[in-house]
């Protein structure tokens, strides 16, 4: 985000490669396991036979190792750790609908969601990891090389459970690529965050069972496969610093208009329809305006929710579910658990509707704001929704923009994949991710909406909170379509 | 901050001066009221005759309009409007002193301060206010054109009572050149922000009884005088984009090796100690590794503070006491009111450490935790201290670095000032504020303090809660320093 100072390059030595100039290459290169994705399938197949995980439903007052509080409802381990269920009250004025309860997960810690990235044959590869969770639809995910609590991070003799923790906990002697907390989905947690990074070594690294190095070409192509590489990876890897006119060179020949548009978007060259500046003062007025009150309070006085058979629910049936899950474990230091989840109701649809505004293409992003996040709005999807939850309502109450995604056309989508959200504490949650090119004439002029350039959302990820995860996951989707081969669907 | 990304010139038609390059004129005029001292004063004590406050001391519990809670002691306005004087429990675990407990001021709302700013003759002047508050130590200081509760700004029928307000509640026709939230003392505020604004307007303006339009230069000869620039003043204009080279070759042949260090410092052609990303990521290593534990409980049940005599004391007689004064006033909508304050025990030192490295200023900042911030940790001044908590305690106790800055010599000294907090809830709050240049060899060297250029500190200051309030002054009076002129004091 600048707008009014030069360049600086602190660190580049003068035959040094520029970190963005690394990832174009990285982008373009596809030579390992992650092209091919027959051969990338049999090895997770393979993995799946002793890495894995199965869950079964458990009433939530049944789940052992936690306790249902007699006097507020809420669920917690009975160690204390992990995280709890409790309710949260609602109250946001100026929104559509006012006033709500609803359960949340309360996770106060900061976690660490990191990529360990080395060159081999000066290429960047990112070691990636096959993980179960067990809320995944599928078994095994690709994964950060790291997914450590906090209280894996701080303990002074670490090192043994987590592999490549030691890389993220003293960076010191590695060049950091990325560092920086970024919220989680607020409306299911109560402010948590996660500090990604991305972290580049020159050490040597053994590769452990569960790992395998790719580079940014391969991993973009498997983002292309259904349920494939998790919301962690997706949302680290949104924050690399794609940008800048030297990488742009380095994509190659443009294949159509909207390529070239696209990466036009990552460098500076080309104007932006707002200036850094005029975004950052929309941003605080708009923080400024809107008022968010969101008080925890017992998960048994929600109104509107019943604990019943086993599980917390909304009476209307929309929304989501609190279920207890007991889980076996294959490949993990614990064999067999059990927890409490988040189970929504319904697939997710989210959307960035694209427009190429004078060869620059720019991306329509709305000012949202969600119970559980830290500072009261941040950057969401064009359309972030459940369609299930307005079937039985008007058009008159439908997200804004929706029907020009609903009706988009299939020359206009560029993107379409359903990806699962965190399997750690949400069942089954997924959701349609979509970027959409916008019809000629479409101006997606709204005050809680602005376009803006994807060097612009590069320059707001490189601090916290500006970003919603899920905007975060399609920044990483659109990413995925710089290379310079047509965009590949899992039949390639 | 950037350190991979070239230089938008989103908003400069061929032939505009950059805001940085009219900053810089602005900063070298000074033609008008604020260059002569002596007329500035004459004008001012003009107006003490009828714009003043006069405070006299009021038990607690003997203010009019407000009510001090039977069960908790908490302090409130009997309307529920303003603010609330509460307790908080604070824990943090890495600090020196890992529990206290302390009154602090509940008010939890985002004011508006705005300088507004026009040319005249071409040279940026800002619109400055007159304005007596009843914690002034000297009646009237120099404000911002406006300082506004956000109960005025959202009020739909406004634009009466405060002046100048709607060039701030509506900016569209206007040039925004500063727009970030920024934090209040975090010691004695819960969570208080203010937007921070500057709106350069081509309207004819016309002036109200109490303002006058001023160069930056003229600001900066009078940030020189005690107790003159307010603090709302101050944060406001640390936050004006100084920056750039073609800035830094307006501000003229340097005087001297420190005056080329502090210009060299704006800009980007030199570099920095460290790049803006490892910046980022010190502060997120901090930011998680930090816990603040801060919870509000009632005002009554506050171990080693009590309320008698009419006012709220620290059993030791050290930190603050919250009091009741009744005021009197001259030239404001409302002649007389009472109010709860906060009274600081003793005058405080606020210092930055600089340093010419490689012709380059960098500035020591600390990243500092209070129990109030809404982001756990902030950079702060070098040295941020009140002495007489510490004048019985033994050396080792000290904050880092106190020594250094106590123990200058003259010609290190660059600024030295005691300036006011602000007088609308701090009752006689002053703080010493000084610019030392660091002895040759010192290294400064901690993992809570980095070196950082003037240009890294207005990269962060784009975004909220980078600076604290203090080390934002510290940030305006730095600035004040770039002039070609020696630094004046109050003889000029």
């Amino acid at each position: 985000m600048t707008d009014h100072v030069a360049v600086r390059r602190v660190t580049l030595s003068r035959h040094e490669r520029s970190v963005p100039e690394r990832i174009a290459e990285s982008v373009l290169s596809g030579a390992g396991r992650g092209s091919d994705p027959e051969e990338f399938g049999r090895w997770l197949t393979g993995l799946g036979r002793h890495m894995y995980t199965r869950a079964g439903r458990v009433p939530l007052d049944e789940l052992a190792g936690w306790r249902v509080d007699r006097t507020t409802g809420n669920v917690a381990h009975r160690s204390g750790k992990f995280f709890t269920v409790e309710g949260l009250e609602v109250h946001m004025p100026q929104a559509k609908v006012p006033r709500w309860d609803q359960p949340i997960i309360n996770q106060p810690e900061v976690g660490i969601l990191g990529i360990l990235v080395k060159n081999f044959d000066g290429v960047l590869h990112c070691l990636m990891q096959a993980k179960a969770e067990p809320g995944n639809c599928n078994g095994l995910q690709l994964s950060p090389t790291v997914q450590a609590t906090r209280s894996n991070y701080t303990r002074v003799h670490s090192g043994k459970s987590v592999p490549y923790l030691d890389f993220f906990r003293t960076s010191a002697p590695h060049r950091v690529l990325v560092d920086v907390r970024q919220s989680e989905q607020g409306s299911w947690f109560y402010r948590k965050r996660n500090r990604n990074m991305v972290i580049e070594t020159t050490d040597e690294v053994p590769l452990e069972d569960g790992f395998c190095w790719l580079t940014l070409g391969e991993v973009h192509r498997l983002l292309a496969v259904d349920n494939l590489v998790n919301v962690d990876a997706r949302t680290v890897l949104s924050c690399l610093p794609f940008a800048g006119a030297a990488a742009g060179t380095a994509y190659g020949p443009p294949r159509d208009a909207f390529h070239a548009a696209l990466i036009a978007s990552l460098g500076t060259e080309r104007s932006a329809l707002h200036t850094d500046g005029q975004i950052l003062s929309w941003i605080t007025d708009i923080r400024t305006r809107t008022d968010v009150h969101a008080r925890r309070i017992p998960l048994n006085r929600l109104r509107g929710w019943r604990h019943a058979d086993g599980r917390i629910a909304h009476e209307s049936g929309l929304f989501f579910d609190v279920i207890g899950v007991d889980v076996t474990a294959g490949g993990r230091e614990v064999g067999h658990w059990m927890q409490p989840m988040i189970e929504p109701v319904g697939q997710g649809l989210l959307a960035f509707v694209v427009k190429n505004v004078d060869g620059v293409l720019h991306v329509l992003v709305q000012a949202r704001a969600e119970p559980g996040l830290v500072d009261v709005v941040e950057l969401a999807p064009t359309v972030q929704c459940t369609l299930a939850n307005y079937q039985r309502l008007p058009g008159s109450a439908w997200p804004r923009f929706l029907p020009e995604v609903l009706g988009a056309e299939p020359d206009q989508i560029r993107f379409d994949t359903i990806l699962s959200e965190e399997g750690g504490r949400f069942y089954h949650a997924r959701n349609r991710y979509l970027v959409v090119e916008a019809k000629p004439g479409f101006r997606g002029e709204h005050p809680d909406f602005r376009w803006l350039t994807l060097h612009q959302l590069a320059g707001l990820l490189r601090h916290s909170y500006y970003l919603n995860i899920q905007a975060r996951s399609l920044v990483a989707c659109l990413h995925s379509l710089c290379a310079e081969a047509a965009p590949a669907g899992p039949a390639g």
